[in-house]
């Protein structure tokens, strides 16, 4: 062991005993030098160290404080933790269970698409020649950043619709909405900024921040109920964070969709403490029942929420077509856009502003709310045969996830192996969390059903009998 | 002035008036702490931001030394140094001269794009409605990363025939070769790390380094024979330098190709130094005469090289399609892909993939590269006729691009503004370096040529005659 990692052990312990408590000032960098007798090289690494893994916080002009650290705070993770401990395996796994999704033969309970056979075929590819016969070499230019005027137009129009404020020049067109998500949290943070997510969340949200080199404070999300807000209000105030990135409805991977009250507590809450919210709300057409859930960016009165979606979830997943209604921040996303991908594809713009001009997208949109309703009764009824005593599914309504907790000794990575070898993936909780809380989790897609998804739930519960 | 200010301006002119020499280590944090009587934060505030600007190196378990800096280097760029002093700016300002390229009413001298009136706009559509009507649901997961398996294949083949050696396997499709270069930058280097690019170079490269908190090193090149390779070698050796990023064939924006040999050069030299050469090759099918220059990649015996380019200067520029042959880092680069804009657009590789399987590409770029050489030398006779005396024109053979030096006194930006009133855009020598060196310098572009482009030259030339 080196010696700075020595000394990082060594206050790690005496945090942990409680020789320093949240709060407390730590010893300077030289009177630490002193006392440990290293070099100041050491000293200082050891407490950056110890900063990325966020035991403790410096404040400038002052010095180091061991960092809040209270019963009711998830772990906080830090990207060095993740990159050192074990993100080279998360990210290669995650790309795994990604690519095993790719295999037509394999039954992709794991996949995060729905069955892309519910989508309007005919009628986009017929667009697409629309667009093949009417598009003028000009046009590249149209669908420059920010993006196809009539789509921005329409898009201003469906949140109109929705009682929400948005004006098309605050919009942004972009590469789906992994890439709408990851400019807007590139807008407002620079590296080592701190960022709140949920717990579980989207491996999305993990991957960018370890990625643009942030720190992340993981919010308890409980799956029925949503965030816990008072966790988040007290991480507020005790970490430095800069921007919360989450789902308000139907978030992945526990589907919860956070009632019309928690989400206005929420944007005050955050505009209270002048933290920017990324909106990541791709699923929120798929809602089941009568009314499409608003966003948390309908209660957004400070121009603090970033809105991400796109249409790849319930119209089209690879056309790559997302966006962002970026209020304020809108310019600089699109500069950003012009340094990293130049723009999102003119014929794809360009088809989908047709599609959406033909109006048989709600129809669409209501045919596949009905669908995928039954096919998650459907899914329900047979996993509920076929798990064991002590499984518990969270139901939520819409979308085509489930949540699926196993008994504590399943281990769904282990689960996962087992299954795709019997041409069955499943997205274990591991994917979802940089804890090992989820380890007896799996996120379960019900967008497939038929004979096939019926006789491979059927050997799954054989697989979990066998690990219990 | 804020105390560590002081101090940097303080030990900056220590270093300018040679107290301490280049190499030499400087007080460690503690002497200096007594030497300047403020505080160690002070001490290690001021270290860090000459760090960041280039005038000092740490070196771990070591402590602080002057960076080398002989007459030969140019200045070390870093991107703090861009950030505070001046990036706001020029991003904006390359965020304006783009945007003003859009406008249609506007005389694109300033654009980096060819008039794509010369594009098979025709059969590029046949392309699309073919696969309107043929592409199935499930091909979206077939063009995910590392993207389309016949684009890939057609790709390759274009390499042998140039006798380089590039698998299907190691290709990844892009959202253009913008995405390609930043993912490609992104997998070689970390926050911090020394870049080396050319000056003046594509703007984009300093973009990147910027945004990925880079440090760049800027390699003289010039106009008629390229980078200074004795320089570079220089900079190898003082520098702690990762990667490069550069244009071996019709440099951005100067227009030179380097020669066979000295490409062969620059490659065996960045093996030596263990530096990975990230080549942007966008424009190399633009050449005039009978042979496509080779790609500096050709020369690549330790897959060190990854070869960027795409088809949006000579084909097609909206469909945002382009790729890079990433060798032993591809699937790293197709892991960032899959995290940051998920995958290139399905129906944009498969329209490629078909124009592709037509063979017309190559009959296409025979009548592109002959109607953008008889361009060229309609723009060379007219620039000739209206600039002033003492104007240098740099004639590059192949693509659409001429590097124009005024006489000193003129300032670009100034023409770009005053030009900009009369409808014409250029691009100044500001957007392509971060020293003030091209400050009468311009790109200008010939790809559009009619009499509006004639009359349009003659006011430029008036304008800078005013300047004079």
């Amino acid at each position: 062991m080196a010696k700075y990692e020595q000394l990082v052990a060594q206050i790690r312990q005496q945090i942990e005993t409680e020789i320093w408590l949240p709060g407390e000032k730590l010893p300077s960098l030289r009177e630490q030098v002193s006392l440990s007798g290293v070099s100041l090289m050491t000293v200082m690494h050891a407490y950056q160290v110890l900063e990325s893994q966020g035991w403790i916080i410096s404040r400038p002009q002052s010095g180091y404080y061991v960092a809040p650290r209270a019963e009711f705070l998830s772990q906080p993770v830090s990207h060095q933790k993740l990159q050192l401990a074990e993100s080279v395996d998360i990210n290669a796994f995650i790309f795994d269970v990604l690519q095993a999704c790719r295999d037509p033969h394999i039954v992709p309970f794991g996949s995060a698409f729905p069955d892309p056979e519910l989508f309007p075929q005919r009628q986009l590819m017929r667009a697409l020649t629309t667009v093949s016969h009417s598009m003028k070499p000009v046009d590249a230019l149209h669908n420059l950043p920010p993006g196809n005027e009539a789509l921005r137009k329409t898009l201003a129009q469906r949140y109109a619709l929705q009682g929400v404020q948005v004006s098309p020049d605050e919009i942004v067109i972009t590469n789906g909405a992994m890439e709408a998500l990851n400019l807007s949290l590139q807008a407002v943070t620079e590296p080592g900024d701190w960022v709140a997510i949920e717990n579980p969340s989207f491996y999305g949200a993990l991957q960018a921040i370890e990625r643009l080199k942030l720190k992340a404070v993981a919010i308890a999300t409980d799956p029925q109920t949503g965030i816990d807000l008072d966790e988040l209000s007290r991480a507020l105030e005790s970490w430095p964070i800069k921007a919360m990135w989450m789902m308000s409805n139907q978030q992945n991977p526990v589907g919860c969709t956070l009632s019309r009250e928690k989400k206005q507590q929420l944007v005050a809450l955050l505009a209270q403490h002048n933290v920017t919210l990324i909106e990541d709300d791709v699923y929120s057409e798929l809602y089941f029942g009568n009314e499409k859930p608003l966003p948390a960016k309908a209660f957004d009165r400070d121009d603090n929420v970033l809105h991400c979606s796109s249409f790849s979830k319930n119209l089209v997943a690879g056309f790559r077509v997302g966006w962002v209604a970026g209020g304020k921040h809108a310019q600089r996303i699109q500069r950003m856009q012009l340094m990293s991908t130049l723009s999102t594809s003119a014929p794809m713009q360009q088809a989908l502003a047709t599609y959406l001009g033909t109006r048989s997208y709600d129809r669409h949109l209501r045919r596949l709310r009905q669908v995928l309703e039954q096919r998650k009764n459907l899914a329900l009824q047979s996993l509920k045969r076929h798990l064991p005593v002590g499984a518990k599914i969270n139901e939520s309504r819409g979308g085509y996830f489930l949540w699926i907790e196993l008994p504590k000794q399943v281990n769904t990575t282990e689960l996962y192996y087992r299954a795709l070898e019997q041409k069955i993936s499943i997205a274990p909780g591991k994917m979802f969390s940089s804890s090992e809380q989820y380890a007896n989790y799996f996120r379960f897609n019900t967008a497939w059903w038929d004979d096939v998804q019926e006789a491979a739930v059927a050997k799954l519960g054989a697989l979990i009998g066998e690990l219990l």
